[in-house]
């Protein structure tokens, strides 16, 4: 056990642009965890939208402060259970923010009872993945039949969104830029069609993808996507409001006040919003069913490991940009088991 | 039974605000009902934000056209039933468009059995009391002890929405200009508080108003209105979209992309819209409540009559501005049963 360990420094706040320079890499201190808490490893960070937007102001949780260490959720594992009740070298789900080892409260680790590749619990069957399920299927409610949209298709949340909607028997337009990521969303992953939103033609585009109009429209980015979207939903449409990544860095182009709201009663829309955090008691029964389909080959997983702390920043800067394809994750120590390997 | 009669044709469409010069009054011919076809006479015509709103665009209905009869709901008398099987002389609602005599078809007249004063049925027990109903109870959902806000609180839908929020539990708060209005509001509706959308601390006196935050707000403007109301909406909050008489005669200050989409996420909000007629199998039991709640004194009904049809325009104009206190109609022809009396 280190006394000493690398942490990663939120230095600054941005104002535009998320810079590797708002980072500081340091060494600090192991802390000792005081009582009601229990001191874990970190295994796997998971590199989310949401860090970035926590940076801007009060979310469903309080704004990041320049000087902490930079907040982020993982799989780690538990090193001290104090009177947890946890057992040591089992993995939890929790913030340890960017840092080797945290002292968490005890209450704030969700156990992760090991059923799959360590990295599907942060991935389909972890956030991101019961972000897909839980928005899908309780916000968008969609029908067998039904056209549903997705933007930043080839993402985390919105791969998985779209594979469980044509499960489900849905037809699904994806959104998503690079020829590469179209290629796997149409040929891997069962996709009916792609569109690119860096097209100049993309509301024409999204419109030929869509003849019957738009059902669901899955929103992990906000800005004119929302927009081009919106004109072509139908009568009780319904926008799943996930993510807003096109408006983190920057804001995005205002909507049209034809849209919210004059379409929004026009077509009776629904436009609701939801933190996947709402619906921790259903993770089971929805993780049960999606490996499931896992094991079928049905869903498939699309992840990105990257190794090394020190890497997270670039990691975070990157997936704003869109450079991922699936669920990204940074690699900060071994698999618990695997210690002895290295 | 004349053959000719006046009525009021949209001659152009307006491009910005809607002004008398929009509008001719002419003499046609009274129509020969087809087959399928029942003549009525005009009784009270329905003054509503949603007859500015056809001329935008098309919304559940087509956009109207200029050289047309404007268009424009009411409540009428059967005058030839043909073999629609309603009784001669009965009263039903349908879109008689702005003239004194109107060919429609049978399956488009509602029968309206008359329980209560004839203005009732366009006002509380009519397509605005309905769509206060529907909207704050199915969309809105409220819960007692939580706080309902209501724009143009003073209006017809506004004046009954805010009372059934009163009457079902729930901290009413009601946004409109005049101080005559506000004062209706709060003396004579049971509003626990008031205020004007015209002040220049209109965003502030609204947060002083609503010291909890807003769980239910029941737009009927859209524009910066919404906008303010957005941005106090509790976690879980819901935006009833019914109305956007803000922006109808001019586009709105565009919503920030702050509130839509990333308040809507952060804060879990649904907003939703809806159209009143979707819920026509349910007006009988909900006109029985209704009636009830008038019956015991609980629901006041604010209505303006104005009288002749080439009122109609000026009626609507003034309407647009806000400046009608309740329910505004137009009195074409006497009520059934009272031509005698003329």
């Amino acid at each position: 056990m280190p006394c000493e360990q690398r942490q990663i420094v939120l230095g600054e706040l941005p104002q535009g642009a998320l810079r590797p320079e708002h980072f500081t890499l340091r060494q600090g201190p192991v802390p000792s965890p005081r009582k009601g808490q229990i001191l874990v490893r970190t295994v796997l960070l998971s590199i989310d939208p949401a860090n970035r937007a926590w940076m801007n102001g009060p979310t469903y949780r309080p704004q990041l402060v320049a000087g902490d260490v930079m907040a982020g959720y993982a799989l780690a594992e538990v090193v001290h259970p104090g009177d947890s009740g946890l057992e040591a070298g089992s993995v939890v789900f929790c913030d340890t923010g960017w840092q080797e080892y945290a002292a968490i409260p005890a209450d704030a680790a969700v156990p992760v009872p090991v059923q799959s590749a360590l990295t599907h619990h942060l991935s389909a069957l972890g956030l991101t993945g019961m972000t897909a399920y839980f928005g899908l299927l309780k916000i968008g409610r969609p029908e067998a039949g039904e056209t549903v949209v997705i933007s930043a298709a080839a993402g985390a949340t919105g791969s998985v969104a779209g594979q469980i909607a044509r499960i489900k028997g849905m037809r699904v337009v994806g959104i998503a830029s690079s020829r590469e990521k179209r290629r796997v969303l149409e040929e891997d992953l069962g996709f009916a069609a792609t569109v690119s939103h860096r097209s100049e033609n993309f509301a024409d585009d999204l419109g030929a993808a869509c003849p019957h109009g738009i059902d669901v429209y899955f929103d992990n980015v906000g800005g004119s996507v929302l927009n081009s979207c919106m004109r072509l939903l139908n009568e009780g449409g319904r926008v799943v409001c996930c993510g807003s990544v096109s408006t983190l860095d920057r804001p995005g182009p205002p909507c049209d006040p034809e849209l919210v709201p004059m379409k929004i009663i026009t077509h009776r829309l629904r436009v609701e919003g939801f933190i996947v955090l709402d619906y921790l008691s259903e993770w089971t029964d929805a993780g049960a069913e999606m490996a499931g389909w896992i094991a079928d080959g049905e869903l498939r997983v699309l992840e990105e490991v990257i190794d090394g702390l020190d890497r997270a920043p670039d990691a975070l800067i990157g997936l704003l940009a869109g450079q991922n394809l699936g669920k990204r994750m940074v690699r900060v120590g071994p698999d618990p088991g695997e210690k002895s390997m290295r």
